[in-house]
């Protein structure tokens, strides 16, 4: 039989899955931060299914697990992550890292298969793809903190990996990288989809938004004369939600996700504020534009009473899906599931924009239900999870047939 | 010498603000939250104060100290609050009650001095004076809880006041009370005043607002179906912007003192989302007419894709001071410091306003410098305290010659 009629095994396929669930399982989802004792143990069940599978399995300094298999001939990668956001689904992450070895087992050569560490970002961004293509430095890790205060390090050494060497992918190793995920929108769904091909994965740009104002009586205080940083935050989310629309693309998405008022009790005019802004886009043209009007709407605000001040967070810059892998992806979901497949920008970051930086790489979506993502309730259909992972094989045996 | 004639000792007096301000001292200003071990402390050197002044002093079982005098005759009652906001000023409160024992010193007699309990509100509203005025059950302390969730049963019996009686006033005992206190605001300091007679103490509307939406990807989630509990509060906290300026009267005061979004985090589009929002006037028909508009506004916010409720809290009438009481305040005011006095209302809440419930009140006002109150820089001249404190004095004079 030829490599691309491989039939995967949806039985085991889900048995694996449900079984990663149960490592720190949370109603119908999965509290699993990275390198906390679950995770770790979810890690060395990760591996014990690599070496089932025919893979040689290694987890590296930075907690990613590696599987390799032998032989000669091209090889691709497959993978994801497992650990979990706090209180989140079962397949973000797990379902890509699955279908890796799902695939690994039915192809039975050519495929090693990764599950990055912290993609979801305890710690650090992405610190396990980017150490894996070379872009995470000692000083990264000892910057490393979780929102609760504890170092990378500490977790590192609690997780029992300090001193480990970090795994590092040799040019020209791999054909490319691919890697299946859940949709976490609900467009797939809305259409009445099977598949998506991702197109690109957004860059996104993020800001803390900073108020300076007075801090007063909330009875005696004449509003004449407030400096109120907490309106002034309100006046530019306003102002954002009005102006942005005009400046957008179709798939631009911006949010406010956080704000914080100095010192947030009723009776006292706020003498500080601070928001988390965030906007996404495929394409630097658009991103340089959100990026100036903000800058633009910012300017407007500093005419108010308070001082308002952006620091500059992260920037993540877009990253294209390789032509060929895509066009891989759409044949073998064409072949299963005839025009129910459509290509599509990626909103979320994935391991997969590190791994783009050094190889070719592309993205599989399958549906999530209601769009639901980041959440316990997040689910996918059991026909969906198998169909995807059906397509997944065939592409990843078109592409290692070249 | 005629009672009105009686000087004050200036420097008496500063000397026991500066040594109560040692009392919890916190840079410049005083930490003294209500029943904790230093404001107990607080509350015993005030009652050792009020026996050197001629007064029997008491702390009864909800933690107030009132200092009463001997002999017959009409007699009034000062008094104010010596417990702190969180890392506060030095006067707010303090300055009122030692004005009083000042004035019971100078005067000699019919001069009872009370130190409300818990006015700044760290478990409840006003207790302390609502207490007196019969208006504080036994549940409503039960109820009673701080910021940190200590419950205010538990805090009564750390200081030691379990079980004991708590005071309350016999009708006909007082021709009333006076209280002094800092004003909180900057209007006498821009109009370079020393003197405020307040007409009235504002009544003050308080709201929880909450928003509820649906929680997701701040990546994956396209505008079009996004259910910002977070946006949605940003938007009525604009419409209150513009929309109050038009039904407020000349001193209405509003404000958005917290605000909190759920999760809270950068990526994710919140899912829930609350604001506490009050405004304040003397007027009874313009705080309807502020409750009809937040309604309104309510109202349109509920179009959009999120479910808007208002949680009503509590709801202070507004307390007109007497008419004879203020004009003994001006007449005295006029004697120390002509023209350099007017009337005005009060934005703060004071326990003025609860003892104005069964008896004839009135407060007097000093500046603040800055207009700046709770916080440790709040402060007023020397000279302004002292000149308030005779002003002050000569009017208690004046109503107990009549």
């Amino acid at each position: 039989m030829s490599l691309s009629n491989a039939s995967i095994d949806g039985a085991r396929l889900l048995a694996d899955l449900h079984r990663l669930r149960t490592f720190g399982i949370y109603k119908t989802g999965v509290h699993r931060p990275t390198y906390s004792p679950v995770d770790m143990a979810a890690r060395e069940w990760v591996a014990e299914r690599m070496r089932e599978a025919g893979l040689e399995p290694e987890i590296d300094g930075v907690g990613n697990v590696i599987g390799r298999g032998e032989g000669v001939g091209p090889r691709v990668l497959l993978g994801s992550h497992t650990e979990t956001q706090p209180h989140a689904g079962w397949l973000d992450g797990a379902l890509g890292v699955l279908y890796g070895i799902e695939v690994a087992r039915t192809l039975g050569r050519g495929v090693d298969v990764a599950s990055w560490a912290d993609e979801e970002g305890h710690f650090s961004s992405f610190p396990g793809s980017r150490s894996y293509v070379g872009d995470l430095t000692e000083a990264d890790i000892d910057a490393g903190r979780s929102r609760d205060g504890q170092t990378m390090r500490d977790a590192l050494r609690d997780a029992g990996l300090a001193g480990r060497a970090r795994a590092k992918f040799a040019p020209g190793q791999y054909l490319g990288y691919l890697e299946a995920h859940i949709e976490q929108g609900d467009e797939l769904e809305a259409k009445g989809l099977k598949i998506g091909v991702v197109t690109a994965i957004v860059g996104s740009w993020q800001h803390r938004i900073q108020f300076v104002g007075v801090q007063n009586h909330a009875g005696t205080t004449r509003m004449a004369i407030r400096k109120d940083a907490g309106l002034a935050l309100v006046k530019l989310a306003c102002a954002i939600d009005q102006r942005f629309p005009e400046v957008a693309a179709e798939r631009t998405v911006w949010t406010t996700g956080r704000i914080a008022l100095d010192p947030g009790v009723s009776s006292i005019v706020p003498g500080g504020a601070e928001m988390n802004f965030q906007f996404r886009d495929t394409d630097p043209e658009v991103l340089k534009r959100l990026g100036a009007t903000l800058e633009e709407l910012v300017a407007d605000a500093n005419k108010g009473p308070c001082t308002v001040t952006v620091h500059r967070g992260s920037r993540s810059v877009p990253k294209l899906m390789d032509a060929g892998f895509q066009d891989a992806l759409e044949r073998a979901a064409e072949r299963h599931a005839p025009g129910l497949h459509q290509r599509m920008p990626s909103g979320a970051g994935h391991d997969a924009q590190q791994l783009a930086r050094v190889m070719p790489a592309a993205m599989l979506f399958v549906p999530s239900i209601g769009g639901i993502s980041h959440h316990w309730a997040e689910d996918t259909k059991e026909e969906d999870i198998v169909l995807g992972c059906q397509v997944f094989a065939d592409a990843v045996a078109e592409i290692l047939a070249r």
